[in-house]
């Protein structure tokens, strides 16, 4: 029996998750849902998001696929009443308070929430955990290059900027340092590389401004680039990125031990939608086990990324 | 509250759990269980191997530290009859029926077993199902270099071999192809170097026998040094070791991606030290949720390998 899933949100993510679910037999797309009046590529039925309520009887695990600051917050508990889903909420300052919230809402209407969970979030949250758990130390986590979105709108949240991006670029001596266990603080891990849309006689302000952001920018080496709009709208089409997970510990008898976890990808959210699809067995695995409530990655054994009746063949890969 | 600790087996492995116990203020180190008349050179209770029943009230997690071969498969059901065990099984071969037998033992009994959990069988048996579940290929590992027990096993097999260590060296070649998702079944992953002890009468046979073992080295490159005792004994004290998981994949878009999980170690038995500590952990996770049975690193989620009281904050390395 096929598992049957629904979409909401048909941007590059919505649209990543509908092409692999397409592709995998055990999977069912009855429906994406969207505020916007959108047509799918692949005929599969759009209907408007406030209609999610009529397909509860017809769909098993929905997956969000909406932005965490405009669309999850508020989708998330409207959607999991009705339904077991899986998101990628990413803002981490909140995530401590979602999952609580959600968690209550998800055991009392018996159902599963599997949040925060992409690449990282998500997969890289597993690998730091697990680096703590063995090292004892903080784990050092490099991206790129690739785009950052939360860097990117904050360049374009200053006064002058008509567009921008951001691309994240790791420091590859930083990470030479990090994998010897050498890193010392000054060090710093990435440089951003800023492409900006602006007015000629706003270029110097934008550029200052820019440097100024705390968090984001400023302390950071950062470099700030004008383009025009078509060349900008050819940088935000660049899909790709890369990750890598560092841990270098010694232990009490001074010897010294390496961990590193990399990713690359050509498409940020078809990575994305790669592993989502994986947590829908996990979604089965926690239903036939009568668990409810909110889950991130950590809480989830990898034996619920396969059917059940493949638990006893996935003792191969031991 | 600290979790007591005892050590069934004091060879390298047994040494090593010793060390890294001692170094965490969560445990406590009650006594180590040896079948042979050994000192502990920090001062831990030394008992005969048959002595182990009497701890049953005074020890909560048993650290089974034999060999695969001749010990875990005699100790492993001996002991768990009494307490919860950590073992490192690597016998790929018998994992599933251990698994299946020893976990019926450990229901009847009350108890808690996580079996193969060290580097490979253990957290590397979690990232290949992780990679399996995302990119849906077969995960390529690599080792080395470092010392194959079980290679060394088979050469000091052959008739004429006085002593020998084999060194699996990865192919550095294969190992880029992996990444590239372009490796071919014709290229050796690994290189197998022999250093052997024989008389210099036995050498042709005993290098022509090496070479003609099925699984082992028939049809690997493999090279046969012959050396002195003393260079051997040297040889047989590097510690040091190596490893790689690798997934490449393509989606139904057309679109490459790429994960790989490394680690490099100063010394092998220190590093499953680490790894076996850690799940001392999820032994008490699992007694709290009152599961029992036999469980590898795959069926724990990596939030067991906290304190159940840390479990809000390690959030914050989602």
């Amino acid at each position: 029996m096929k598992i049957n899933i629904g979409i909401v949100g048909y941007g590059n993510l919505g649209k990543a998750v509908e092409k692999t679910v397409l592709a995998n037999k055990d999977f069912n797309l009855v429906a994406i849902f969207s505020r916007r009046t959108v047509v799918s590529s692949f005929n599969t039925t759009v209907e408007p998001y406030e209609n999610f309520k009529e397909y509860s009887s017809k769909i098993d695990v929905m997956m969000l696929c909406g932005g965490s600051k405009s669309d999850l917050e508020i989708q998330t508990p409207e959607v999991l009443e009705y339904f077991d889903c899986i998101n990628t909420f990413d803002t981490h300052a909140k995530i401590t308070s979602e999952y609580e919230k959600l968690g209550e809402l998800a055991k009392n209407t018996n159902h599963r929430l599997i949040m925060s969970c992409g690449w990282d979030p998500g997969i890289f949250s597993i690998i730091r955990a697990m680096f703590k758990s063995i090292g004892g130390n903080e784990p050092i986590t490099f991206w790129g290059k690739g785009v950052s979105m939360g860097h990117s709108d904050a360049i374009r949240r200053v006064k002058g900027v008509i567009d921008g991006v951001q691309f994240t670029v790791p420091n590859k001596e930083a990470i030479k340092l990090a994998k010897q266990g050498s890193l010392s603080q000054d060090i710093p891990l990435h440089f951003r590389e800023c492409y900006v849309v602006s007015k000629k006689e706003d270029e110097k302000s934008v550029e200052e401004q820019i440097k100024k952001i705390p968090n984001y920018f400023k302390g950071q080496p950062t470099t700030v680039n004008f383009v025009s709009q078509t060349q900008l709208q050819k940088l935000k089409e660049k899909l790709y990125h890369k990750g890598e997970v560092i841990e270098s510990f010694s232990n009490a008898c001074g010897s010294k031990f390496q961990m590193s976890f990399a990713v690359s990808m050509d498409s940020n959210p078809e990575f994305t939608a790669s592993i989502m699809s994986a947590y829908i067995y996990a979604i089965c695995n926690l239903k036939e086990n009568s668990m409810t409530g909110s889950f991130t990655n950590l809480d989830i054994p990898v034996s619920y990324l396969f059917k059940s009746s493949d638990k006893k063949s996935l003792l191969s890969l031991c």
